[in-house]
């Protein structure tokens, strides 16, 4: 009989059908038992009598023919799309016997320590409320890719091996590339910008490497930047820009992941209008409101961004505030000073939620004062040859910003660390397996 | 006065405008003269009096206010789409000046040697029709994307830093991981497989390495792959799953990029039936219809490519065919040897045009067998600790396939090497610049 998906038995009730999945739970009751049987459009639940369940346990793949019947009313699962419905069993094929479980993964939440969690990685990402978070991962990169589109970028793909490190300093990892030393690009800047001549405006996904040697729940070694650049922009229509990409991608995934946003209890995001401060202006209401006096920093400290979104919560109906003009010697060469006040730049920090989600800035569009902001880093110019031939032959003014994947993800869907929303994480203990077990 | 796009001119005859953009061409005739200006909707051309003109030269960005004219019957450009306007100059200001190019842009075609195109390469996508190579290529990714997701594929994003070379083989470029050795991904196989049971179906763009000591017109160190993997499927709903993916994808591509198919004077795709042979059938054809007998080669050579497309095209009006169950021994150790005679495998290519561009196969589902053939391969199953976890609790059949991006695009449009189909190529000469001129 050929193969029914799940969420099809919907429509066949009183017929006889052949559904195929994983068992999730197994539920035995004296001389009948329950099994929850989940494909790639929903889980049901089987009903069986006698010994037909035999050895069968969790994460086994099987082949079960029966009825679809309607639940009784008391039995209904108002919470699943086939929550009115059961497969009464009339045979249970084994297809795929599974090794039994390290952990119990029947429960709503997978409580394991981290470690655990990626030890087993292959294992727990089967968990339901694990594999919502990378289908909330999906629809975020949907929604970036249409957002994007709307707004004419061009998708390029850049490559991520470089014959200097991207940005300067000393965290990136090198690769023997034909017996030159070779580097793993810390982002996809330089290219992007390099198309703007080409397409003025453009998008790529693109992974960046970080050799950072510290292990906290904000960073991994390898991510995935979401990224846009755009020619003939002022700083205030990249500002309008990438509200508008945040905002679009944020809304297609509150509505396309409606349910799992029920499953994570999540509160509905607040698209009140996105108030713009400066990062002085950001500290002074931080000093102000919550008395803490950063005004002097170089940057909003942890707490000073928690603070800032709580106020742009009260005050604006917003999850979302925009921090501007950075202190340029905290940005990189390509950043535009601000013709104002040269002591800081034309940069700007997209907050989501109390943490950095974006960021970005006009860039130095003129060759020659982008020869002398490379030489002022300390950096050899020699390094940026292809780089600097896209601004000797006509650049515009020009800007951009990346988001970063994981670390969206997980304040989506408050996730105690990033490792969670990434599916197999890189950090300087781990690369599948604890790097401490390698010889 | 704000910018209007130049494809909207089309809209604004008799009205007062101001485009943004680069110069293209600059044409003198005596007293008036042309430039060609585009901006990311469209060229348009500019009708200049008197010395308003100055020094601007080709790649300079500049912004011109003027009056937009319908142009005189006979002077009507068909093929663009604003031929039959042209913009009356007022005022031409220089925004960012070009240094003096090094070889004309201003021709139909760029004939520069490869090492020049890539020598200048910030300055060579410029061109209309290296920029129309990764327009397609943008519309290749956009159309695979439709196809997978219309097919319940949920995208996954897998990292391209690995403990140990994923399918075995000498050519991975080694990293220095926090002074451990780790390994760039050969493909993102071993991890869009572990996601089978997670979601049944999935898809990846992902980058692939290899460090292939050789220098040919097919080849790049790092390149892009699009890659599917389904859950349970036999062998035959595999070819037929690859066959409509690659049939909407290159639907999609004709689509959207008709001008750029007419740029190029390419022929339409032949989507008659697709015709399916095994290895040893196609060699048989070849036999027959060419008189060459490869019949016990393991694979077909260029010329038999080339050869059985011809057939397919004159047979079944087709510029695609499938070839079935290559010899076991050639194919990786997770491909399924064919139960029907092991010595060969359910793997499969698709040739396009007289080239491979996608290959995949049923793969080794059992956790035993699996476990089996890695050791027969000489590899250490200690490598693949994580990957066997996802076989050791509840794998279904399954397969999967993977299209090389820049190999599709070079067939699609003709091009003589894949150098030319990747917007910043990596082979074994060079990073951007070339590997000899670096320290």
């Amino acid at each position: 009989m050929p193969r029914t998906l799940i969420l099809e038995c919907n429509n066949k009730v009183g017929e006889t059908v052949t559904v195929s999945g994983w068992v999730h739970v197994r539920r035995d009751h004296g001389k009948i038992g329950f099994l929850d049987v989940y494909d790639r459009t929903g889980t049901i639940q089987v009903f069986c009598t006698g010994d037909k369940l035999g050895d069968i346990r969790p994460q086994d793949v099987v082949e079960i023919s029966g009825i679809v019947a309607q639940r009784p009313e008391k039995l209904i699962n108002p919470n699943i799309p086939t929550g009115k419905i059961e497969l009464q069993a009339e045979t249970v094929k084994g297809i795929s016997k599974a090794h039994e479980l390290p952990f119990d993964m029947g429960g709503k939440d997978l409580d394991l320590q981290l470690p655990t969690l990626l030890d087993f990685r292959s294992l727990t990402l089967r968990h339901p409320k694990v594999k919502s978070i990378f289908k909330v991962q999906a629809a975020l990169m949907e929604g970036f890719r249409k957002a994007a589109t709307e707004l004419d970028c061009v998708e390029i793909f850049v490559p991520t091996i470089a014959a200097s490190s991207t940005e300067g300093g000393a965290e990136v990892f090198k690769v023997d590339y034909y017996g030159h030393k070779a580097f793993m690009t810390q982002s996809p800047q330089l290219y992007k910008q390099m198309l703007i001549p080409v397409y003025e405006r453009v998008f790529t996904i693109a992974h960046a490497y970080r050799a950072e040697p510290s292990v906290t729940t904000r960073h991994l070694s390898e991510s995935i930047q979401l990224d846009c650049e755009f020619g003939f922009v002022d700083f205030n229509e990249l500002l309008d820009l990438l509200e508008e990409v945040a905002v679009k991608m944020l809304k297609h995934v509150e509505e396309k992941c409606e349910e799992i946003f029920k499953e994570f209890n999540l509160e509905k995001i607040h698209f009140g209008e996105i108030p713009r401060f400066t990062l002085r202006e950001a500290q002074e209401i931080i000093f102000k409101e919550f008395g803490r006096d950063n005004r002097k920093e170089k940057d909003l400290t942890p707490q000073d961004e928690i603070d800032i979104c709580k106020y742009a919560l009260e005050k604006f109906d917003s999850d979302f505030v925009t921090i501007t003009k950075f202190p340029a010697i905290a940005k990189p060469f390509y950043t535009m000073p601000d013709p104002e006040n040269p002591e800081y730049s034309l940069s700007y920090d997209l907050l989501f939620r109390g943490v950095e989600v974006l960021s970005g800035s006009q860039r130095v569009s003129d060759y020659e004062q982008l020869v002398e902001a490379i030489k002022s880093r300390g950096l050899d110019t020699k390094s940026f040859e292809m780089y600097l031939q896209a601004f000797k032959y006509g650049m515009p003014p020009e800007g951009g910003f990346s988001f970063g994947l994981e670390r969206l993800t997980m304040h989506i869907l408050n996730l105690a660390n990033v490792r969670q929303a990434s599916l197999f994480p890189r950090d300087m203990e781990r690369v599948d397996v604890r790097l401490s077990t390698l010889k």
